[in-house]
């Protein structure tokens, strides 16, 4: 092993897979453990302390109850690394963003200091749902552009993001392309003359799905966030519905209220 | 018992404490065990099924660990009540709401048909921490007023809050006594020659601390809305950090974003 570990302590009344873990967790928080580094393996630490597995798993156990460490399925436990938190401002989607153009997450993230990617691009075209319908404003089973995505920064998932857009607007035009070029989606809803006047979002916060956990890769014990933005054009009409869920271990929200 | 339970099915391969689990789940579901009902106690159940207390508990474990049951130490297990979700305008501190003379708590919770309440408030003066005296834009050290309280909807605690505001603005004035009077702290500060600007917030979502399970009375696997508001006075000045922590199933969160 590459970093000190003292032995355990006969006299103490802690038991010992907790002495072991809380050596672990010391090696984590002084940093001799990097965040992605592999933990020492089970057998490892059988062979370091003189114990049984049943007592190693237990520690291993602990500090991933902790959020401390992944266990990576037939690779062993890693250290886990936190995605720098990505700080979501109130003026995000303003104009003078979208004309730089890129896309919002591109841009923030790269100020940040971060590398930004989007992956699991995926584009459909389907019935609208009650709930998209309504949001939309279309009729019951009116075709919708659907276009799913996941967010990385540094090549960690943050995000999954899945938009609905009228047919009638969005079928057959760049939206519907896997790239759909400088600016994004609002981009392209701009320039076919849906000028944007604001977006409503709808915040809620869950412990994550199955298959959540797998897409974000989420540690034991990290809630999301369940975002819905609704994109609404100045004639009033909505144009984009964007469900979004969301690392609450990436993301801190902010908005502003008005008083007046 | 007051609702009919089948018995256990012998033939089948599901396991006898999840056969259990499955029945109470649906008197739960159907509504023959309603919100706020108590569970059959480990002995009613034990006769009834003729298993032993370890089988008993598991299937009370699984109801508990799906958000459907609490246990009240020494009372029983009961149904889990689910106050009504507060949908939070983003117009929610608009001039026009505070007029009307009530918080805005009082008011929306009246607005859905819910009773609101407000217990523990603590009134106290202390040195601003380092995160607030920032926040507020006070030198370290400087004093602050703290006004501690929780929010209760129909008698279930959905949300503790703590308002810092600054002592030289505050101090021994309504805003430190236990009842504000009509409209509250952000009514109290217009009067005193702070006309209201803007509000600032910034939203996380992590897994309570154990205190916040308690004060909150959260089920397992209920993560938490952790909210900071700043206001601003309408000359720039930061007047008020409110610090606020939520039951994510009492909540979902709506703001508005300018897209020009």
């Amino acid at each position: 092993m590459d970093f000190s570990m003292p032995g355990l302590d006969p006299a103490s009344d802690r038991p010992v897979f907790k002495q072991i873990a809380d050596h672990l967790r010391e090696a984590i928080e002084r940093g001799s453990l990097e965040p992605g580094a592999k933990v020492p393996s089970e057998a490892t630490l059988m062979a370091h302390y003189g114990v049984a597995r049943m007592t190693v798993r237990s520690a291993l156990q602990l500090l991933q109850s902790e959020g401390l460490t992944v266990a990576e399925h037939g690779r062993g436990v890693f250290v886990r690394s936190r995605p720098p938190v990505r700080r979501l401002a109130s003026d995000r989607f303003a104009r003078r963003h979208r004309d730089r153009g890129k896309a919002a997450f591109i841009v923030e993230t790269e100020e940040a200091g971060g590398k930004p990617s989007v992956d699991s691009i995926q584009i459909s075209e389907m019935d609208a749902s009650a709930d998209v319908a309504k949001r939309l404003g279309l009729a019951a089973q009116d075709r919708v552009v659907v276009r799913s995505r996941r967010y990385l920064i540094n090549g960690h998932p943050v995000e999954t993001a899945v938009s609905y857009l009228p047919a009638a607007i969005a079928g057959g035009t760049r939206i519907a392309e896997p790239d759909t070029g400088p600016g994004g989606i609002y981009a392209r809803l701009e320039e076919m003359g849906y000028r944007l006047d604001h977006f409503d979002e709808e915040i809620k916060a869950r412990m994550p799905l199955r298959e959540e956990v797998k897409a974000l890769k989420l540690a034991p014990g990290t809630p999301v966030f369940h975002l819905v933005r609704t994109a609404f054009a100045e004639d009033g009409r909505a144009v984009e519905v964007c469900d979004t869920v969301m690392s609450s271990d990436a993301y801190v929200l902010s908005y502003q209220l008005p008083a007046r």
